[in-house]
């Protein structure tokens, strides 16, 4: 009985945050081990579910690298990076859509089901959410580099997650959206999860990684950053790789906070949301 | 990090539960120990917010004879209990108004609010809740018994509370109620908690006591009773003083399911909802 | 059938005044010699129930003061007044707020029910609509003066009045609120009116009084009253007494109207709102 | 002041049929005395504007007999009565249109919105309100007679005056139709009337005379007739002339309770809903 | 099969017009050949139905100056211009009500019924929609001379158009108003629409006439006109007669887009809105 | 202009089309030439977009067999069809589920946003829309035959499509969905629209094929096929291959009207529905 009373104890605990975000919609960023892990994968879908239930709103927007990189070696499909993003190629970014699209985005929303959960997966061009346009040549030391079919989002119309949200289903989104030739481009992960939060108001940005939270220049982990001690960390080159375009994105224009929360800790999401003790970085502008 | 970990844990278990009973009613019979003791007070109030804010709609019908007792005393009124009821004068049911409704109510009214809850305090005369009529004589040794301002319920009309509901705040019912030709009527709590689930369609009625459950012969808790377990241990004896009317009020024609819980555990409300372990005497039709 | 006739034309000379008050709120300050005798009681509620029935939304804040005396005295608690207003100590706060709200308020709601009406009890605890805090002390020609448990508003949400509003019920409400640490606080009923009438942004405030309206240096009443004539009353000394708090209430920054009118005329309400000929005093900002 | 008190029990003596209506349609049938002299008029479009603001919605269907006949006076159209219907030709069915529709019909809309309210003229070709047919020939001493373009009810649509009264309009009617090939026809008022009730599910249907009433052979006004004592006054040639028509719109299957009440009194349709006194005859199914 | 094929494309190609005017409100000028022959009538109550059922909401205004000069001729009631515009003496504007709301009105009612559609005939006294005003004198070459019941519109109260709007009807409305004292006044039907067009916030105001369009100098049509090159044309004579109150309406304040557009041809609604060809000219601010 | 005027006449014919399906839900399978050249994609989004425009709700579901059958060659994972039927392995149903949903389904979805209209895509796991479970075995010449992780619809909740239906979007659907244990599960289109059909109350059933109807035995198209014509079409062999299905779907319990009509004439869907010569073959219970 003791142990009852304990665990109710710990639902009471949540009471504050409860209240404080019911209404609110988060935007998390999904990928890396969380996405890997059957155990973190299990505790990703009942965090949704149950923030959801609470009467908070989440909206997922997922990468799928690894993945990708799996089926296009099955296909001899060649790809390359340039500062970490994927040149991509027209063959390409067609095994990009279905991977993403047909693949890892309905394994997510069949998880979500399983859980009792309800669903939608969509990508930037499902009811016209995302405009995207190409992106510009990267510069690169041998002079600028086309990128092929990257984009960048030009403009979000969020009335398909608005009208999802309120009949009470989940959202889940692959970064992948039209041009304006309507070729199918491949977008960012956090830039695009960064578009969504400013377009839909989100109270949080919630950016899931597979480390600690942002790191300082002795490696240790960042409690709370603001926008300008972030955008240091870019330029004195202590932020680097994979970090820079999680941090460009938490210091989006018009993102209200942003968390760079560590995936590899089972029900991270919920901790992040549910306690006092951050167990990433939060960023602030 | 660890004990984090298990705290989400606890959170995610009770995800079913929330499932289960999200768009529901709960009418709760609060009295006893878990209505004196400062730390009861503050888990059930807790509880009432919490269920709330996950989707359950509580409703709370109270007592309070200890506090009637103190009051009449005080104004040196004589009161009498025949069978476990109060013979009520019209001298005394004023007194029993004014604390019920103006001193028990608000104190529970003002300590939902204390913890962020917002709690609207009624009894069955506002918004013509309840009709009532005197109860008719009791019957006992020496003959007949007039019990005074003593009602029963004639009928509910719940708009008052459905629209409170609606608009998110929790209802707290005391057990007065008007006569047909408007004098104040004082009504058994249980009885009136029964009355309101039926009418409301209450998915439970939880009956808050000081004991462990309902006991079978040898004293020891049962923890599941039909109807006509329960209506054998009231012929035969082995239910006792206000068992009784609380298995009245669970039997009642209408009612779904009614759990007699123990009071004087912390958070007994929540735990009867979030658990599979019942913690009191379960009675189904 | 003539009289008939001329029956008809009364009620067709309400029209106006129907069509021009039809869905603004009045807030009443109910009190006094309305509030004792038996006929002025029915006609009180009578006029609620026809205003509500003909489009306007009537809200009733009600004192009690010669309840509280008897309850006091009944239980042998003293109590003192200082410029009128009554010193709250503890013990009799607890008094007052049985009295007021599970009394005085009830018997209004239960009295509106009999004519066919329906009136929800509130106090200031209620739905959180009133946040108070402790007043401070009073300026004596003895120094300062703690008044104890007396209270003023700090904050309204009419949340829950709006709620019942639009539902069909009429709120009667006690000046009873909680303080800032949860403890129960006594206030002014006029002040605590005009302080609903702003936060509702009704139409008028309508205080009852025993007197005719407010009077001149000669004893007559004023039929129409300019807020800098009203402060030139009191400044003047020619207002005295219980007028002063109700012209202070009349004078508060954001009441659009308020009437001060004599109680002891029968449907005295119902006159003031559907005649042109005023029945007491009309002060204007 | 004492007058002024008596002004307010009239109001207050309204109260009981405010709260039996408030929501239900009243048909009214509107013609005769009240639709030709000044005062009546006013004191018709009085009432109206009255009920709808007390929550009752009327319904006017209008006649115009006089109208008619003095335009068609002015364009030397000859016209003929069977048995107290016009037999209507192609040349005079143009012309009892544009008198009704155009000329009666709008003086009354006109007159609604002088005293404040808002009607809408229709007829029953607005909004497909009514389908007519042509109705079968008479049967008269010399043989069947053709109408001409005299018209019955077919089919009521009510959904434009379920919008207009939604929107707090009061809808004026005017009896006329078109047929299956879209020909103008003219159509009794009373049956029109009672057509409308019956689709509307109106609590009342009140034909407005200008008699006393029903009467019975003796000539005195009769209060209340069952259905098979109005078809006995009928068969037995008691009731006479434009009482038959009015008899048989009460006796449609469907209509609630209908009332012949006596138009030369002023407010005659406000004091038949708003006393126990009966001012003309009630018929009940 | 190639014929159906070809069918088909057209429907296709008013895909983009559709999407353009979807939702929007379009006021259209009806009177002139359009209103005469049968064939341009059918077209006419085709194109109404058709943008309505394609989610354009049209709202009809119409003339009948033809008619009235027939039944005023009946009637031997003499009837005078001044500047094209009819000076309407008190007999006279009974019989223009009577013919523009009674005859003219529910003629193209009736028309839009038999061929799917439900309208509703109104006109500028029906729900306070128009308030007017006597016009004043006309200045002549003999002096000013008093128009008699001409009137011009005060005020628009959109709101009985909405509802209608709202519910799928189509408002077709005379040209008649209530002056200030109650009177009936004829008003210009192109002013008249003007004003609906700018209270409706409407996308167009269409005008028919019986001419293909504004013509410059040498009698060409101008397909395009500016506000300035509009007013230059009545300044300098170009535009003559009946063709001034046309451009004045067009150029009143707060019109969003004009067409006069030639009524003699079949569908000449349709083609104004769905093909990009202008078939009479449009007129911008 | 005369071309004008008969392209007007064209849009006119189509509006009793127009309003006998406004609100009405048409379900149609989407596949072969149809999905295939350019030409006649363009021409069925282009119908789409008119038919939602106009008030219709299209509901598409789409096959995608050439499509799977490229990826599975490049892939070199084999693939076998019994009664045309694939046997999907579960190496094939990741590939099927990549090809219909992340690449079917978006190319359309993308076709639609083309010409201004919003589509939405959808698998059978969205939202819980379709449940599903292993098909049973094939009875073959050699025996049973496993089809691996091949499904038949269990269930459909129609709500996902019902809310992106009311808030203009158009779903497509790829005929995937998962099973008991969460599996892929891989259906057949024709089924699973039929299914869709039935549970979304579908005015029809539309299936586009590659011929010109369904056929008799002398190979001419049939224009009417009761249900017991068409069971006997497949009983006595003259319905062949993937007619059977095709013809299977149209004779499931609850759909109303099926339609199999050939996808080779440009709009052939807008014609189906537009014109009364049908273009394929209906066939009704």
């Amino acid at each position: 009985m003791e142990r009852l009373i304990e665990r109710a104890q710990v639902l009471i605990e949540a009471l504050p945050y409860i209240q404080r975000f019911a209404g609110k919609t988060v935007v998390i960023k999904y990928g890396g081990a969380a996405m890997v892990h059957a155990e973190l994968k299990d505790a990703f879908v009942q965090d949704l579910v149950l923030l959801q239930l609470v009467g908070i709103r989440p909206v997922v927007v997922h990468g799928g690298g690894p993945q990708i990189n799996d089926w296009l070696e099955k296909l001899a499909i060649p790809s390359e990076f340039v500062d970490g993003i994927r040149v991509t190629s027209a063959e390409a970014v067609e095994v990009v859509e279905m991977v993403l699209v047909g693949h890892v985005n309905r394994t997510i929303v069949q998880k979500i089901q399983s859980v009792g959960g309800r669903g939608v997966g969509l990508s930037g061009k499902d009811g016209g959410l995302v405009r995207a346009r190409r992106a510009p040549p990267k510069q690169t030391s041998t002079g600028p580099r086309d990128m092929g079919q990257v984009g960048e989002v030009v403009a979000v119309d969020p009335s398909v997650i608005d009208h999802l949200d309120a009949a009470g289903f989940i959202p889940v989104i692959a970064p992948v959206a039209a041009g304006e030739n309507g070729e199918t481009l491949n977008l960012n992960a956090d830039t695009f999860a960064s578009a969504l939060a400013v377009a839909l108001k989100a109270e949080k940005l919630v950016l899931i990684t597979d480390v600690e939270g942002v790191k300082d220049a002795e490696g240790k982990r960042i409690t709370n950053l603001t926008a300008s001690e972030a955008r240091a960390l870019i330029s004195q080159g202590t932020a680097k790789g994979g970090m820079i375009p999680k941090l460009l994105a938490a210091l989006a224009d018009g993102v209200h906070q942003a968390h760079v929360i560590d995936g590899r800790v089972p029900h991270a999401v919920l901790l992040e949301i549910f306690t006092d003790r951050g167990i990433g970085t939060l960023i602030t502008p």
